[in-house]
């Protein structure tokens, strides 16, 4: 395989932490600062960041998605949640920064208890949202202390060989999988505006970027965004401001009737210009950096916090993006297929990163693979206990007999973005592996073959996937599903099943639909498929009623199903998932694999 | 019977509204005033109100629980929710008020869309809360006019007759039925505002000083409140400000120690006198009357607004009270199961608002019966389908054959209030009613079995007694369960089974568990117990878990109940139910209701 993979498995940890902080401080001290505040995050508030916005990786050494550093005279912290408890302290320096659980104290609760009266605490005002800063700024002012945004960040200033600013390449996501026009788009986000009473409106979300003109980027690992941002006045034309100068001439042609494409650096002016003569500007309050409202502020405009309209709007997908799912998860539902059945045949010779090459090399071979949608979750035995585990060069270990393997991944396809987790045993499970097994998939069933009112909540939903642990005691402490982008991120908003899930599901709406049981020290079992939300008729019922139409493709793992425990209704689905999965895929996959999935989607019948 | 009943069946409505409207605009225009707000509150927020505090129902003929008027100069409003579509344009003169459902327009809005610029809104400070004098005055200011509140209600000026004020006798809810003594609570009470940084509580909740102070009164209709305030200073003695006068001898006594005992007219000044010296005085957001932020800050004082900490102690049952719950119960399952033999004796012989005043007096033969908790719902066919249904001399109908017959009732025993609901055939039912039963039954029986984690809110279980309708495209418009109180409100928060019950359910919290299936124009069925959580051991779980102890004794119908359509757990779980039945009350009934109750409770694999 002469193809450079997506994945890598280096722990990029280095413990580096006592001399950069040292220099981050002597620069803080030289400006007259008492504390300065480091958040895992891009002027953009994105999932994945580019090299050069990953400086609280460089300063602490900690890899996580998330956290934020708070460096005083005598005292840093790095606050960070339950996913990245025991990555932390593992990673940083905790001689020179103490280790903060989100659960026990706030980055602003932490400062509060800390800052004396008279003190000044810094943060860059492009890397925190306002209400962010309210957060932080409520904390230090009771404290007697003050808050100040500083006009460059001063890990740059001590970041001596911090990478340029990305450039990847810029191209048109084509019309047949958008589904519809830049022009259609605008006038319904025009259309919000007008609702809104707003002016303008800064597209601040890079996701919502790529949506609303029908681009794609390269500029971060696993989501296919170009960074930057865009104007969107309610009369006249649009204007990006994109970071990357590498658009392609197509994309140009495409975008001149509807928007002008300039560089990064002149958006500020142009936010200014729009902002003059009080105009009222839709600000993402989930995105939008408070540089944005000063600017907004600044030019005399108001900046008028709430949702980007182009959230809900790209959270329902048109038809064409949904015939584009279906293809992606048919392509991938073979490389998983092809996957399972050759794990099946490795007995004890696979590693975990084995395992993930050899996913990842079986998605290439189906074609229009554009990267891993995130770095696959690959975890044997205690490792699958780890809800974001991540296999790295020193944890990773052979899969034995006897335990469960969990893979968790996806891919992002030109057509669509797919996340897929099975969970199989290697060798001879144990009864309580089965038990457990089969309680979470009854919880995945429960959400699959759900039938609900229109206006339901995913969080009305949620415990249909907990309701088979509960009855054993059990739980997990995960929501239950995330909304899917259309070859964008595989975690988009604002729906989600869970218990905070509290936005309407829509027909058109993609979800993961992913229970799991974690026990500590021994397995973990995750079971998800990514589901469609569908208008459903009911006979003889009285309203409007959805479903899911789940549309990834791979078989459960049957040798972990206790037929005892399902319901009858339970049994039938899943022998009807199994029959679609082998109709589907059956016809392209080679004889070895096809036999392995009939053997391997065999009625339940047969076994109970 | 020679004994009052508690209930009548007399329609109030009069359709008087255009004079005493005229009136009142009179009233309006000599003040130069342009409008006045009249919700269907006291100055407690109450669900029952006592007779002086009717004006609504006075000025409009309207009688529902629920409901703002607006008198404009040239227009008036009637704002009501989906409970009184119906109700509200039946009962009042729709030439002189419009009625206005709350889904379409909220009394605010309505407001806003109509007042003109320079035009003064008056409103009654004391019966509304700041939160919704916050809500009419973003409305109003928005139409350029003013809100303003007076210093006496302005109907009251026009209401000739209007009734004195309650004087319910006030006695001590004795210490075995208490099961906390007032100290303790007022130490709990103390150390809550200690925590909250408050110098001080006023109690605005009648159910929250009956609580605090161990009394029950007589002020109201179906609720044993006795009305007034309470003062609670973190230090130093307590004061209550009573409405009425009759205060036992025993009581004041044994509130000597702990309180003074204040007309209700002390109050204010008592009130201006802690808030001097800016001190914090805790106001319940719930239920202060905006009168009560005035006067706080008036005195100088600060007004905190928040949940007042009384309301969640009051929701977890103690020892004591959860055995007076389990003696109301039985003693009312005793009544309900003597009240459903006989009426099934009836045939058609029945009118509805002979069953109600049958069934009170069977519970008025078990003793300690104080009162109904709630006008009794007695529904038969298509009256069955109107939710918030009470029958009147006009709409009264027998009971026929072929019909289903919804009974939802409830009594306030001295040791505890109880809400029961069953639906019953008349004759012979139809298949239709056989499978609605039985699906709002799976419901019941979703909620009365569910096993679920310490942390888990009401509203995420309450899809768990909607599946079965969801899964035949049907659905009930109301939340699946609400807190009740001991010997106190059948009606009491914060906890809720609903899509909006955001508290966490604790052990010792006492709530209803009724779904039910409307079919507009035919037949209702709603079946409800209520039901105590408890914690739950599961064998091999890991978690603390909670479940529910159904409280509620009385058999539901089995004529109704397709045994095809229960999964075998659902079976063994009305098998269980009714043996439990049978069991605590047998020998407690007469020979004819025990051979009844043997044949109304045979299990199930009798009829699969």
């Amino acid at each position: 395989m002469t193809r450079p993979r997506f994945q890598t498995f280096d722990d990029p940890s280095h413990r580096q932490g006592a001399a950069r902080i040292r220099a981050l401080r002597e620069t803080l001290h030289a400006a007259g600062l008492d504390g300065f505040v480091v958040p895992r995050a891009d002027e953009h508030q994105s999932e994945y960041v580019p090299p050069q916005a990953e400086r609280l990786a460089w300063l602490t050494g900690f890899t996580g998605s998330a956290g934020t550093a708070v460096i005083l005279r005598d005292a840093a912290a790095l606050v960070v949640d339950g996913r990245y408890t025991l990555q932390a302290p593992a990673q940083i320096d905790t001689a020179v920064i103490t280790p903060v659980p989100l659960a026990e104290t706030s980055a602003a609760a932490w400062v509060g208890a800390r800052m004396k009266a008279g003190e000044v605490l810094a943060y860059d005002p492009w890397l925190h949202t306002p209400d962010g800063v309210a957060r932080l700024e409520r904390a230090v002012v009771k404290a007697g202390a003050t808050l100040r945004p500083v006009a460059s960040n001063l890990v740059d200033a001590v970041w001596a060989d911090r990478p340029g600013a990305p450039s990847g390449a810029v191209v048109a996501h084509p019309p047949d999988l958008a589904g519809e026009s830049a022009t259609d788009k605008l006038a319904r986000i025009r259309a919000a505006l007008a609702e809104a009473g707003c002016a303008a409106l800064v597209i601040s979300d890079p996701h919502n970027l790529a949506w609303a003109f029908n681009l794609r980027g390269a500029d971060v690992a696993h989501t296919p965004l170009a960074l930057g941002y865009a104007l969107v006045p309610r009369e006249g034309r649009a204007a990006l401001f994109l970071t990357s100068g590498d658009v392609s001439p197509e994309l140009r042609t495409a975008l001149t009737p509807l928007a002008a494409v300039h560089p990064r650096a002149a958006f500020e002016d142009a936010l200014s210009a729009l902002a003059a003569d009080a105009a009222r500007i839709r600000l993402d309050a989930g995105t939008a950096a408070f540089a944005l409202k000063l600017r907004v502020e600044a030019a005399g405009g108001v900046a008028d916090l709430g949702p980007d309209p182009i959230t809900a709007m790209k959270a329902v997908k048109n038809p064409a993006e949904i015939a584009g799912a279906r293809g992606a998860h048919h392509r991938d539902g073979v490389a998983v297929t092809r996957f399972l059945a050759w794990l099946d045949a490795q007995g004890e010779a696979l590693t975990e990163i084995a395992a993930v090459e050899a996913l990842e090399d079986f998605r290439a071979e189906g074609g229009l693979l554009r990267d891993v949608s995130f770095p696959t979750i690959s975890g044997s035995g205690a490792n699958g206990a780890i809800v974001h585990y991540r296999v790295t060069r020193e944890t990773d270990r052979r899969i034995r007999a006897g335990e469960l393997f969990l893979v968790d991944s996806g891919a992002q396809y030109a057509d669509g973005t797919t996340d897929i987790t099975r969970t199989v045993a290697v060798g001879q499970p144990s009864e309580a592996m089965c038990e457990h097994f089969t309680r979470v998939l009854r919880g995945h069933i429960g959400i699959a073959r759900a039938v609900f009112p229109k206006g339901t909540t995913g969080a009305q939903i949620d415990s249909f996937a907990r309701q088979p642990l509960w009855d054993a005691g059990l739980d997990f402490d995960h929501g239950t599903g995330h909304g899917v982008g259309a070859f964008l991120s595989v975690h988009e908003g604002p729906q989600r099943i869970a218990k905070t899930g509290t936005v309407i599901l829509e027909a058109g709406m993609i979800l993961s639909n992913e229970p799991g049981y974690y026990r500590t020290g021994a397995y973990g079992i995750r079971l998800e498929n990514l589901v469609l939300v569908e208008p459903r008729t009911v006979p003889g019922g009285e309203r409007p009623m959805l479903g899911f139409e789940t549309l990834t493709l791979a078989p459960f793992d049957r040798r972990l199903i206790r037929a005892d425990l399902l319901t009858p209704e339970e049994m039938a689905w899943i022998d009807a998932y199994h029959a679609r999965v082998r109709a589907a895929l059956g016809p392209d996959l080679d004889a070895a694999t096809r036999a392995w999935l009939e053997k391997a989607t065999l009625p339940m019948v047969a076994l109970a």
